[in-house]
């Protein structure tokens, strides 16, 4: 972007930005000081690995080194989304670079994916984002993402581009996927656990990121999962208060609370202005509201979107000077709006005090993440870690938790290996693996299908039958006859049905599957039924009067009310990751107890949406005479606005019975914390987990607020016949309200409290006030 | 709501008040002197005549009338909603009461319905506000609010609480029917002749209401017609800019340029507060960045919304309390937050500055509609303007006006009555008049049906045969077999389907048909296509082969995809009013040629919506790769985001040609005045009318703006071969834009002119530029 400055190299023995005894900030000062403007604007700019060359030796070219880092250097690098030795040895030539041949040796930051797994191939491959928020169980998502943070940094990774914070509302969207869920407090969880795991305990990495860590990136910042019509890159129109309570609150709670060292704007635009142009919300919101003080990386292209797609630039420049004004700090994945920021300095367009700031606060990270103090080098002995068996059992376990039981007429599940003779297993899904969006492989090599893990898991035991049955999207029938054929000879069937995401880079291990994709970036919908003739095979399955388990392993809720009402067990799987067949098999046979519970709520149709539960009192209906085909009435003619599956909800083999709600406190002040305890006993025979919710309601209130809004949750195991206490704190300042004077505030007044098994399943009821 | 105050007469023999030498204003603020708390709070309260019982002569009674309006008197009176005479008695009686047995003779506003008609028995039915904003025709539209304001003034109606200036966006919505379209431009345009014709000239009105018309209201205020999940009275989350661009504008267009009377508040919550307690709506918004001048009414029961519904207020004296200070003026329809308004100000509570207020904007109302000068007393002869001759030809000529031709695949239509011998008449809608919602009949007898007006049209020329098919909702599919034997005996086949509104009082000539509701205010839907088993009569009905003419009869966009693959005409009819069957038939059978234009974009699905035209650059997808179920793709896998049918869409039974677009000035002061020409040439043989829509582009903006938006449209008659020369004259400040700061400019830069005869078929292409 620049080959104009200076390469002499600095001749001073130890500087101080080179001596870890200073503190990060003299560091940054010194070392400010010393940078020329091409210097810091190359620190605003990445390429990418993937343009490093190789010679037939098979070792990286000096001229392309030369290319692409000599010079001024440059901030960011983007992983080659390649193979773990691959990425690993172009990370150690790239960073002995910049160290050595650059004039200041200032190492670049390396990006990566890392939404569930580490985007390389040879990296353990997690359940998809929506299942993660499914397990409601933060510890787990922690330990997960400190896998995810070990993998990635052995390879010379050092920034994620992980996690959304972004709220799960349109079920069109194809992102939702990539979403832990509807409820702001429920990805703020989730999103906080995945942050400490991969960056480290929020305490520690105020100072620093420890070793075997990666800086995170919160992000679609802001309101990025609401477009129009689900579309895509479409344009959010959202009051203040809403873009708040909803949207904001998950990205405030990761940088208030769990440190997070990087924000990426979204493509959106919001209100009118794209997030990337957006100074309101990327300096006034951000930084002076929230207290931001990280770094701030655009989405990739998001700047050059600014004319192109939303026309409010009219050239690169202009494009890159509102980003600058905005807010914006790095541009990704190439230099475009920034690519003449020395000259637009120079010439008076761009201010040289935002380029300072912006450089400060990516020198600021560089030295917390510790890049000064350590050149990348990485044994293949050590990378032995990397998907490792205990890394597989982890991916193994959220597969686990996130698997979500909607339904099980007659305890139709567990399927009884004693007893049953055979079991034909059946659909699109039934012999594919599906990983969803930001996997670098589908390919069935590398994990583990439902088919697989059933006769895994049953043996010699029951005999397994397989009948495709149809493609995901294919609308070839053909296919129907014998899987219904295979259905009839068998005692029992799982029909594993859903969709397909693309793959990203496609460097998997042999010959992708050439399905289109269905779900992920880009692939919104319009209804939410099972693509292609899936449908027509359900049915057809259904007629043929076996008992049906319908396993959907998918990246978005489908509205299955004719399913729901004719098959008598239903099983949510989401896309499960590399061992997602063998979870979901051992639940199917009772080896593993169900405990994933909805992170959103499922619509009865298209035509329902938005179906979130956390709706205002007039959200749901003002007539209250719920309508059907047969006696049409109102809020809704023929159907209700109530949702087929509610959030939270997600059944067991095993019963929970709720008692003793105990509040320590029913007198409180907006400052004080709310106690409450309960008691949850298993009375059934297996040992279970629960999710305990616990969902208030400020009960009047200047403004409006939600009927129920969750505020508490604890995933808890518990034996046969035991009886767990559940305890909760919940600062009363989190039900503060943005009043009509847009001040936040708890109002005093009557709240009340709702705990359950689900959102629609309320257990115990009590009430508090707050003076 | 008080009977503790003064009855006591004035003894003043001629007070300033009372006499009309003296200006508005030196009445007002002699009245307002002489008022008691009780008597003003009296003036911000209405009851209904309803209530006034009578003797066995059929004459009201006095203890009614004591108990109704004595003592402090009534500001308001809700109409009886019965018959014109009924109404005229009820309303010369009160009035001669309030005048003559209240202390200070304060004569009261009667309020009545007249969306598409004042809503009474024996008035003339116009087509569905809908259907208005089809017509593109807002001369016609004046006339018709006209005739509408002579029919109700004549009874002794005052204050029409109409017309809606919400945006059909959501076809979920029940109340889409009652909007007149989905564009600001269009709806003000449409909005401004209706307040025109029933108010009178806005020059005239500025002083005082011309005899004969009556007042007008501007409602819902405001963004009520975009209510998540389509849900009547659901909150509403919408962002600056969109207010104001598109929520806003029609409400401004009738408060500046068409000085309307009235605003009602709507009953929707808009970013967290209801607009019943909105005083930044309704006060900062309303009155001091707009200028509205006139008094602010309540919807019905919206005050007591606040905390019933929205958990917004803690009691009915909070609730009124909230209502007061936000700037609601008047409640209906009966007092409850304002029942206790004196004892409220009396207790501290209340601020009588703001009771004066309203009272002041109240009053003056009442002067300028002349009700101080003029005792009401309309004798049966003066009536017999009522539902006349000429009102039914106005009715029907805004009917063939509305009437949109969607499809005429081989010029199916119009029909030949030389050629057929016969003609099927089919389906639930053929025979039943439907109006609409805020209809005070949807008896037979009231109107025509299209089987009648085919009748009729066709004489003894073709035997028209008819089969009802199967009811609006009804599942009984019993019917279809005849309506399929009825098909296939005949030339071709009229297939007349669709919905059915409530009908609001139900005092009509008879028994009211008993059809459940499928539209209208409270029946929201979650699907698109026609009710019950109306699906398959089409599809039984196309399987005979015959020749299809598809009209649909009813309230709300309908996704009729199949429709439009496989039947080769489609005319959507709207709710045509009670003259309707005759200018339907008429277009059919070509003695009329439809020039009716689509108001509302058509989505392919209930899950494309909003499709609404005027989206932003990025509202309809990046990718472009349109999917098929065949060849799935982005930006929706299966589908596109493109509607079914265009915003501004109807075709005509003659072919226009555009040419010479001409712009005076192409370099323009954002002060200036775009001016434009162009000629459509009639090319076919028949005379037509065509509606030129002139959209306009912001090309590079700092905030996003639509892609196309209508800034001027002209409906003309052309003879055969003739040519219109047709010209335009666009405000600049028509193109401002709510920058970063919300300041509203005109951005220098260029502009591209897109002149058509849809939103999707622009003729003719130019630019100007901004300096
Ligand atoms: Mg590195
Ligand atoms: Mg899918
Ligand atoms: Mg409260
Ligand atoms: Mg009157
Ligand atoms: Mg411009």
């Amino acid at each position: 972007f620049t080959a104009s400055c200076s390469t002499q190299k600095s001749n001073e023995e130890n500087p101080i930005y080179k001596n870890r005894n200073y503190s990060v900030e003299e560091r940054v000062n010194d070392l400010l000081g010393r940078m020329t403007l091409e210097e810091k604007v190359a620190q605003m700019n990445m390429t990418t690995l993937r343009r490093l060359e190789t010679d037939e030796q098979g070792n990286i070219t000096k001229p392309s080194l030369d290319s692409l880092l000599g010079g001024p250097g440059i901030g960011f690098l983007e992983s080659s989304f390649t193979d773990i030795a691959d990425i690993s040895k172009r990370s150690e030539v790239a960073d002995r670079y910049l160290r050595e041949n650059t004039r200041l040796g200032i190492p670049a930051i390396q990006i990566a994916e890392c939404l569930h797994g580490f985007m390389a191939h040879g990296a353990t491959i997690f359940p998809q984002a929506i299942g993660q928020g499914s397990t409601w169980n933060p510890e787990l998502i922690q330990d997960m993402a400190k896998t995810i943070a070990r993998e990635a940094s052995l390879t010379g990774v050092d920034q994620a581009l992980s996690p959304l914070f972004d709220l799960a509302l349109d079920p069109r969207y194809g992102r939702v996927e990539e979403c832990y869920g509807e409820d702001p407090f429920l990805v703020a969880e989730i999103g906080k656990a995945f942050v400490t795991g991969l960056q480290g305990d929020p305490k520690a990495t105020v100072d620093s990121i420890p070793e075997g860590n990666l800086m995170a990136m919160a992000k679609h910042y802001l309101a990025y999962s609401a477009p129009i019509g689900g579309i895509n890159l479409g344009p959010v129109s959202v009051g203040a208060r809403d873009l708040r309570n909803l949207h904001l609150y998950p990205f405030k709670k990761a940088i208030q609370e769990a440190n997070i060292y990087a924000v990426m704007p979204s493509y959106n635009e919001l209100n009118g202005i794209p997030l990337h142009a957006n100074e309101s919300m990327l300096t006034d919101l951000l930084r002076e509201e929230i207290g931001f003080g990280g770094y701030v990386f655009s989405d990739y292209q998001g700047i050059e979107m600014l004319g192109r797609f939303q026309k409010t630039a009219s050239d690169a420049q202009d494009a890159g000077l509102r980003a600058l004004k905005a807010g914006v700090e790095v541009e990704a994945p190439y230099p475009y709006g920034f690519a003449k920021l020395a000259e637009m300095v120079k010439s008076g367009k761009a201010d040289e005090t935002l380029i300072d700031n912006a450089v400060r606060h990516i020198l600021t990270a560089k030295f917390k993440a510790g890049l000064f103090d350590k050149p990348y080098h990485v044994s293949e002995q050590e990378q032995k870690v990397i998907r490792s068996d205990e890394a597989k059992k982890l991916a193994y376990q959220v597969a686990v938790e996130s698997v979500t039981l909607l339904k099980n007429e007659n305890a139709t599940l567990p399927l009884d290996m004693d007893k049953l003779k055979s079991v034909a297993v059946i659909g699109p899904n039934a012999d594919r693996v599906q990983y969803g969006d930001y996997s670098y492989t589908k390919h069935k090599s590398s994990g583990i299908t439902v088919l697989e893990g059933i006769s895994e898991t049953v043996g010699s035991k029951v005999e397994v039958r397989y009948a495709e049955g149809c493609g995901i999207t294919d609308l070839d029938e053909s296919g129907i006859k014998k899987a219904v054929e295979t259905a009839r000879e068998s005692d029992a069937v799982v029909l594993v049905i859903g969709g397909t995401s693309a793959v990203l880079s496609g460097i998997g291990w042999g010959k992708e599957p050439s399905d289109y994709a269905t779900c992920g970036e880009g692939y919104d919908r319009t209804e939410l039924s099972p693509p292609g003739v899936q449908p027509k095979l359900i049915r057809a399955i259904q007629e043929t009067g076996k008992p049906v388990v319908l396993v959907m392993v998918h990246g978005r809720p489908y509205s299955i009310a004719w399913e729901n009402e004719n098959l008598p067990a239903i099983v949510e799987a989401w896309y499960p990751g590399e061992q997602g067949g063998k979870a979901v098999a051992d639940i199917l046979f009772g080896n593993a107890n169900p405990s994933g519970k909805l992170s959103v709520s499922v619509p009865k149709s298209v035509g329902h949406i938005p179906s979130y539960y956390h709706k205002k009192p007039s959200g749901k209906g003002y007539y209250r005479q719920r309508g059907t085909p047969e006696k049409p009435g109102r809020d809704f003619v023929f159907s209700s606005p109530d949702a087929l599956y509610p959030f939270g909800h997600g059944l067991s083999y095993t019963t929970f019975e709720y008692s003793d709600l105990k509040i320590e406190n029913k007198e409180l002040a907006s400052s004080d914390t709310l106690r409450l305890s309960l008691k949850v006993k298993n009375i059934g025979s297996v040992k279970g987990k629960e999710v305990v919710q616990v969902y208030l309601n400020d009960l009047v209130s200047s403004v409006t607020t939600p009927l129920k809004i969750l505020k508490a949750f604890d995933k808890v195991e518990i034996a046969p016949q035991a009886t767990a206490t559940v305890r909760f704190e919940i600062p009363i300042k989190e039900m503060a309200l943005w009043n009509a004077e847009m001040k936040q505030v708890v109002e005093p007044g009557g709240f009340q409290i709702m705990a359950g098994s689900s959102s629609e399943d309320i257990r115990l009821k009590d009430s508090f006030s707050v003076k």
